[in-house]
């Protein structure tokens, strides 16, 4: 019988990972940087001495694993993670195994899918059946637990919610395609609507300065400050960001009649600046009865929720072994 | 053990019902007015005879019924079904109960759920394991097979897929919304394109004639008969519907990754004339992996999609009382 498993969350910069019982509590937790720049191969190193690390003094051979990117997970392969990695059809888990050991046993999934397990499990969805979870980082991530399974669809590639188109003629995606929900809700879309604000002198002189000075990744907490502040400008890019994700909300609720919508990420900080808008949109279109029935929450475990789903995952493939 | 069922598809005309055994062979079909018209209790009357009519000299306790409406499926009741009857939460099953029997086993879906069920149990969808049906027909509906479940949602409402919105700003749809798939690519969605190039004057004489003779329910094939003869009116609105439908589906195979997306109802008589547009924008739109992998068909039972997968659902709810 498991009693404790570790969760790790792999990204661009740092490894995050806990040791975490069948509770849901974190026992120990760890960070590290990940330097995933130098390849694969140094990616890995870090990650199996990251493990040693955690598991230190503990009977440990079952290992969650959350990766941004699409991820073959029956097979343990990452099959595209172009955010952090310039590999395709990666063997991670063997890779992992040839480190560690063949008896550990490493479950690999995309890491909002871990995300919405890890609120389904212990977060905002406890106690709820079906859920969809809306990750909105620098990309819009996103997860779906139907009948209290996590739905990965037929090659471990459903969940790409910030891909489901809100604007046909909208802004260029980053996938390629015009109008996502992720090229309105994501800190990317945040950092094109300012610069569209600065070619088009939108932006106050007390603004433009701040974002001037500023690093690219700071450009969202500075657009909730000023917003929070009053400024107009920042207000309308919120607005614009809890539009879209109204819209797409009240598609998937018409569609998947789940009890609720959880939303996490980064950029989800900005809660007040933008669930009003969100709401009013959503209810505005979907189907009364369903909407009634759907939830909005924000998430509850934040950074945890990804380690804490890939622990839940490592709890249940252990316990699918054992059947 | 069961050997046979009825399936009954309820419409706002007629009802259609058949006697199928565990192959999903047709034994006997027959079909009469509903009366929906006249009321539910005319309605109950009928359905009552004509089960009766079907079952004779045969020993049937099985029988599934779809129904065009929002329909609590748990416990036999229509909770809203405004296209044929004017009722709110009507229990159905224990109406027919009480005049058949309560030996009698009755299992009510919505119409286009049943329809997913039979393309995904003898038709199009044969073994696969997830697909998306999309029908359409006065309006658009859905319904959504997952791991070879029908997802009916937390409340059974899931699998509007007419009710995605498309078009943010788009045209109003009959549901309150703007912009929904349904206001794209249905007939009534045919007819308001009519309509508006009729007051815009961009049809020309010979089709402006035909509109103005026929019956409202018979423009979408006046359409479909100009477009193949090489009008342009009508093969631009061939290419709107295909578009929007591919705009939808490329947020289904983004979101679901399902194996396959099947086409039914009688608008898609008129496939040649807008699977190209569809098959475009999906593919323009939609991630690689997922959209090669979703094949996109055409439904093989037309009319009896309904009637089959009413049949296999009152088959496997046998099974599910026996367990």
């Amino acid at each position: 019988m498991v009693d404790k498993v570790i969760g790790i969350d792999i990204g661009g910069t740092n490894l995050r990972g806990a040791l975490a019982n069948k509770d849901g509590d974190i026992l120990k937790r760890m960070k590290i940087s990940s330097h995933a720049d130098q390849g694969i191969e140094k990616l890995i190193d870090n990650l199996a001495g990251f493990i040693k690390d955690i598991s230190e003094g503990e009977n440990v051979r079952d290992i969650g694993l959350g990766i941004p990117g699409i991820i073959d997970s029956k097979n343990g392969i990452i099959t595209q993670a172009p955010n952090i990695l310039n590999v395709h059809d990666y063997p991670l888990r063997a890779a992992l195994n040839k480190k560690l050991g063949s008896d550990i046993h490493l479950v690999i999934e995309n890491d909002s899918n871990s995300a919405a397990v890890g609120e389904w499990w212990i977060g905002a969805s406890k106690n709820v059946n079906s859920m969809i979870m809306i990750t909105m980082g620098t990309g819009v991530g996103g997860g779906i637990v139907l009948d209290d399974k996590l739905w990965t669809g037929a090659d471990g590639m459903a969940g790409e919610i910030g891909h489901m188109t809100i604007y046909p003629d909208g802004a260029k995606c980053n996938c390629g395609n015009y109008g996502c929900l992720e090229s309105y809700a994501s800190a990317s879309a945040i950092r094109r609507m300012v610069r569209e604000g600065l070619e088009n002198k939108s932006l106050n002189t007390k603004l433009r300065e701040s974002i001037r000075n500023a690093y690219l990744e700071d450009i969202p907490e500075i657009v909730m400050e000023a917003a929070s502040e009053g400024d107009s400008f920042s207000l309308g890019i919120w607005q614009e960001v809890g539009k879209a994700l109204g819209i797409a909300i009240a598609s998937l609720v018409n569609l998947l009649n789940i009890e609720m919508v959880v939303i996490g990420g980064g950029v989800s900080n900005a809660w007040d600046l933008f669930i009003d808008a969100t709401y009013e949109e959503a209810h505005r279109r979907a189907f009364r009865a369903p909407m009634k029935r759907a939830k909005i929450k924000k998430g509850l475990l934040g950074d945890d929720a990804g380690i804490l789903g890939s622990a839940h995952l490592a709890f249940k493939s252990y316990s699918e072994k054992k059947s």
